[in-house]
């Protein structure tokens, strides 16, 4: 399995009075870079949701080295390298278009049903089970 | 029936790069506003989601006369002038703590029950029509 | 001059609680394709920031025809029908990618410089003028 | 002193497809419980910005424990319990009406001038560092 890393400008609606993207972004970008990390490994959202699957955020964090300003690119390689059977940790490296790394951080997740009740998705749903323990196992070889 | 105008500080995220409150906010500052005029008027929302009602948009607009500021306060007073058997219009004005008028701008909706179908609540939620009616009835005495 | 229209998907965080795409956010993309209109035309942002040509709106106004879901990619043509002199407007088409019509706005704006006072481009800022005339002239042929 | 917690009801805008607030708009919400707890302390926002002193965020973190709704209350305690010469640390502890700890946080800040370059503010803002000295001396008192 070898992917693009998750990459777009920063919008202008992003910035904020100090002139950078304001830092609750980098949580949104997370999930943009999540939400297509699962995508390019074979999982259409359309298929998990027929299946009534969702992916709650159980914690989040970030850490800001060097800000982006609007219109600047950024680059993120997320991983996925703890893939229990409950509980998942996805990690984060945001970095510019020289290569210098501007933020990291992570985000835990469970799977749930519909009514929001953990689901152990090894029995229930193997397939995306794959999908991700495949992700978990290519580590750094994810981006080449 | 005579309420309150819908007041509060504008967040610093809601702030760009010129230093101002981004006008995409303005539109969200209207339903913040729409929500709390509905509720003040004795429509709790957990009333109307129960019964399955839901109110989308089918078209917003906004002029900006004034930017607003960081940490600057702004107070919208809303009116629905126009309420209709299937469709029905907000307006909104929102002014600086000066008194100054620093936007205004209009809404139209209608209501659909849980599979984004039109109902005519005039029949199936005769009290939720009642409400509208009164606030569209009150005019520019909403407000004192 | 012919370009690509602007496209990309709708992100997890734009949704709401209906399911859709939140109203609010077609402002916002309809920002995202006016910068890269002016961009992919000849005028990266960096050469106007540093002549310090900023472009606040001045009204928005959007018609909401069929939501957009997550994960559902959108496809917005702009255009700038009216060039004025001190004034323009730029219009946007956001179709679906089945070809649909989703919604149709309008955005008007002028040019400010660093203390948000207008600027009459055409003398101060020959380029950017020209920029904005040939998008304008192109019309409907923009988008081929 | 003693201070009131911040505290406003979950906007619809807010809310994403699963029905609940955005995990992202917590990050947002820790901004404007802060925001508030530095002016309630005696620092209004337009001193601080009046002397070009900035404080950007170098990290920020949130567990998820109960989820929001659209329209329910949060009251957020925001606390400063480690304030030291470079960098300082403000928690934050976001509870429901019933009293439950819905979330809880973290971020850690340090003072900028407007060129973004650190300031060491007990000798050059003796003032604003008596204020937050004075937080952070409160500890969990600071709420009653």
């Amino acid at each position: 399995m070898q992917l693009e890393p998750y990459s777009r400008k920063v919008f202008y609606y992003e910035t904020d009075k100090m002139g950078i993207a304001h830092h609750s972004n980098y949580i949104r970008w997370f999930e943009e870079a999540r939400t297509m990390l699962i995508e390019h490994a074979g999982l259409p959202f359309e298929t998990v949701e027929e299946e009534g699957l969702m992916c709650p955020v159980l914690s989040a964090e970030c850490e800001y080295l060097i800000p982006f300003r609007f219109d600047e690119r950024f680059i993120i390689k997320a991983y996925i390298p703890d893939f229990g059977k409950i509980r998942f940790t996805v990690t984060y490296e945001v970095y510019g278009e020289d290569g210098r790394l501007h933020a990291k951080g992570l985000t835990t997740h469970c799977f749930v049903d519909n009514d929001l009740k953990p689901v152990r998705i090894k029995n229930s749903h193997p397939h995306v089970y794959d999908i991700y323990s495949q992700i978990s196992a290519a580590g750094e070889k994810l981006y080449g």
